[in-house]
């Protein structure tokens, strides 16, 4: 059993839109993600997303139930989570670095495939 | 769907040893506790358990493989997971703030029942 430090493991990477698992439990990954610009809109058809900003602000878009656009701002120490089948766009206007909760096997761009997908994420 | 924010759920309770359910997502509690002081040894048998350090100091004591108590010192934006089966204790010499991520129904006293024990913790 050891301790993980958030800023330790963030400081191990740079690159945007590419989790990093940093822990595994009760079937479910905790990840490590800076996000900056708009990523594609999806959504996941099984999991449960959580989003907790570490450091910056993150929008997130989603479309609600009547298919309206709509968007939270999330600050440091705030989080939210999305549900699944809910369609979403993370974005940020400058750099965020958001600590992820969901399950084992959830994929970045959910029902979507583009250049940004990961399907393998490297555990740091 | 809503945004959370860690400080203003910490500033809806004082107690120290009873966790506040902030979310649910794919079956787990989000929860967020105070502790101060020594809580009971104990262990979860079919439940891991992560313990991140949103303010304070968290001194997690727990008996490793050979039965020998070690502890880990774990600090503000560091977690540690707890895995099922193990005995810990967790413990703070000054209030610490925690978020708990853990399966839905995990008691906080695990295998014991004492004065502590919160058998349904509320939502805040």
């Amino acid at each position: 059993m050891q301790k993980v430090s958030l800023r330790d493991k963030l400081s191990t990477f740079q690159d945007h839109w590419s989790p990093r698992i940093v822990g595994e439990l009760n079937g479910q990954h905790v990840k490590l993600v800076k996000f900056q610009g708009e990523f594609v809109w999806h959504h996941h058809d099984h999991e449960d997303e959580l989003f907790l900003v570490v450091q910056g602000k993150l929008r997130m878009e989603f479309r609600d139930e009547s298919g309206e656009e709509r968007s939270l701002e999330v600050g440091t120490g705030e989080f939210v989570i999305v549900p699944r089948g809910m369609e979403h766009r993370p974005c940020a206007a400058e750099e965020v670095h958001v600590l992820l909760f969901e399950p084992a096997g959830t994929l970045n761009t959910g029902n979507v495939r583009d250049s940004r997908t990961v399907e393998s994420p490297q555990t740091v």
